[in-house]
């Protein structure tokens, strides 16, 4: 899979991600594929770092992400160090792969000089292999620890992606400059076998994991939990935040203080940078599509039709071919299995009207409409009855492409 | 999409049908298609006949299936004809296409003799086009009333199908003959905006409309209702089955009747054969995979898990690329949101084991694996739990030409 061409989608570069007091960072090469790359990153934060993540439901999951939730229940979020790789995944290995993992973070906890139980794990790659920790202590002693180089550090964590991916912010918390720096991989499972979206974000404010966590999740579910590329939930999946303490915060107790909310509205714009950078790198994708739903019974209802439009291949296939199948879309909402109301239902894409209430628009346009769908960003926008809910997801479309990467990919 | 290949998994050619007493037929020519081809299908069944049929669940729904809910409703199944067009769905249509759904069964209703709420409606094709009635009402004057020619009724509802699809059989209610033939076009939603899975099924039995409903739900769920290609539900999928009463068929009042056993197993091949011979016709197909679930909560637990392997874009492009990548079946059952117990999941190819017990079986063969995948039929059986629950459902794989036609139809 190497020498993959780049997206068309990619952004022009890696953007500039502020300095994060308290991280350092190596990489290094275990040697997990066979052609010369790094795929080894360790993270080591300082003491009194609060970390919070959110994993996979993918019910078989993998050792790396078990290993996470009860480390950081263990710990109570007081991580201090990370250790990531490429080529393996770990997942579906038994307790065999289980005992891998924890021997990697061993070796890695030693050269860090912190506790096994304060490391973090993150594998991607191939599923069913148990992780060989042997390659993982030979290179661990040639890594030296240094500030982050954050482009070196997203690329060391690729498989088949086509860019390294990275966003940052600063904001405020009450009077004190605070810093965020994010980086990913991955594309939902998009990326063949290398069954992962992995996204890491380190801030230096002063907050407990508790509130780590709350944020976390709640500001998760509009990002990575809105993008799909192929529905295929990976057993690896994991966002980690992490909060060094090192910015001149005043201490907060509680999720809902107004002082995050500068802080909230950041951590956001990353994390919906981070993960419409996956769905960029979608594999074969030639299209950034955005589907917004409204009128729907609730925003989880909402959410759920805007992912059947999202994964639906008749609709993906349609954009490929630039082709503005809004019967495809009406098509996808009805088998949501969501309370819609067939005679309020519309479709437009960008501002030219499809359909309304219930039938094709007395204002549709077939050129209008082809000719915006040439576009390389697409937004699609449904009503689908009275109701309050709304939801916002992002996909790319289904290309051959996809059909040959992931086809050709272990033979 | 005239002039498409013939599948590489069709039959060897369309089998022989029982004449069914009681039943006439013409096809014609609607002009629904740019290219010369017949597009309309008129079926008149004997009085006393009595019909069933099952509908699509997708919300949106259309003009047809709308009608004949309401149809076999207010008759309570006495129906005497069947009006079938191809090319335009007329679904999302609104009251118009209401309207000119139900003026193309007057015309068709006074041409046998019937009265219109005898008849029922089944439409195929574009999808938020109203059926433009007045070329049914043009055509039907040169249509021609004779015995049923299968072969060439089967051929006059084809979309984007590249075979026609029958099929017989012949059974006993009793010490009756009785005789079963049906019909069925398309693959699920994947013939591009011919959004459409139609089967027709007739007998000469003498059975009550409750009776053939009862059967026809419980015969669907195992044949129709087990078939996915692409996970695009249609909103004009329907099967009717008519029972003429034409056969010397003693009185049976109660679906559980015993007599009726084999009937219900004749039944039951026909469906499962038409639904399979829908697969073997899915775009760009070149895999037809059965797939095994056991082990599961329950059964519906065990066929959502079947489903989601089946529509799994990662794994029907990796049986695409005759690659035994079980990982991704791995995935597809975590995915799933079904109960599942890891440290059992097991997955074969055939009688080969790929994994068992949570983990790569030590029986591992990639190379008989390899060898394995070149056939043009596949099974794969896993076992996901220490549940009783099982299912079987069938699939296609997905390949770059499933892409190229549904990218590029309506342009």
């Amino acid at each position: 899979m190497k020498g993959l061409p780049v997206s068309p989608l990619a952004p022009s570069g890696f953007p500039d991600l502020p300095d994060i007091a308290g991280v350092e960072a190596a990489i290094g090469r275990a040697g997990f594929y066979k052609h010369e790359r790094p795929d080894l990153l360790l993270i080591r934060c300082i003491k009194g770092t609060r970390a919070a993540g959110v994993f996979t439901s993918n019910a078989v999951g993998s050792a790396p992400t078990d290993w996470c939730k009860q480390a950081l229940s263990a710990t109570r979020g007081a991580a201090r160090g990370l250790l990531i790789n490429a080529g393996c995944a770990n997942s579906f290995t038994g307790p065999a792969g289980d005992a891998a993992c924890k021997r990697s973070l061993e070796a890695a906890a030693e050269k860090l000089s912190v506790e096994t139980r304060e490391m973090l794990s993150a594998s991607t790659g191939v599923i069913g292999v148990v992780l060989d920790d042997s390659k993982i202590a030979a290179a661990l002693p040639k890594m030296e620890m240094a500030p982050v180089r954050w482009p070196e550090a997203a690329a060391a964590i690729m498989t088949t992606d086509t860019f390294p991916k990275g966003s940052g912010a600063t904001c405020k918390i009450g009077d004190a400059d605070v810093r965020i720096a994010g980086i990913a991989k991955g594309s939902g499972m998009i990326a063949p076998d290398m069954a992962t979206m992995l996204a890491f974000v380190f801030t230096d404010a002063a907050l407990s994991a508790p509130i780590l966590k709350t944020l976390l999740r709640q500001e998760n579910e509009t990002s990575f939990n809105s993008i799909t590329v192929d529905g295929d939930r990976s057993t690896n999946d994991c966002v980690l935040l992490f909060a060094t303490g090192q910015a001149n915060v005043a201490p907060i107790a509680d999720a809902k203080d107004e002082r995050l909310n500068d802080f909230r509205a950041a951590l956001s714009r990353v994390l919906a940078d981070l993960a419409i950078q996956i769905v960029r790198d979608g594999e074969g994708a030639t299209k950034l599509v955005t589907v917004n739903v409204e009128g729907a019974a609730n925003d989880a209802s909402a959410k759920a039709i805007a992912r059947t439009i999202c994964e639906s291949p008749l609709v993906k296939t349609a954009i490929a071919g630039e082709d503005a199948n809004w019967g495809r879309i009406v098509m996808a909402i009805g088998r949501s299995d969501q309370p819609v109301k067939r005679d309020m239902i519309g479709v437009r894409f960008g501002d030219l009207v499809a359909a309304r209430n219930g039938m094709i628009s007395e204002e549709y346009d077939e050129a209008a409409m082809s000719a915006y769908m040439k576009a390389a960003e697409l937004e699609i926008s449904v009503t689908v009855g009275p109701g309050g809910g709304r939801a916002r997801m992002f996909t790319c479309d289904l290309t051959k492409r996809y059909v040959e990467i992931n086809g050709d990919y272990r033979s």
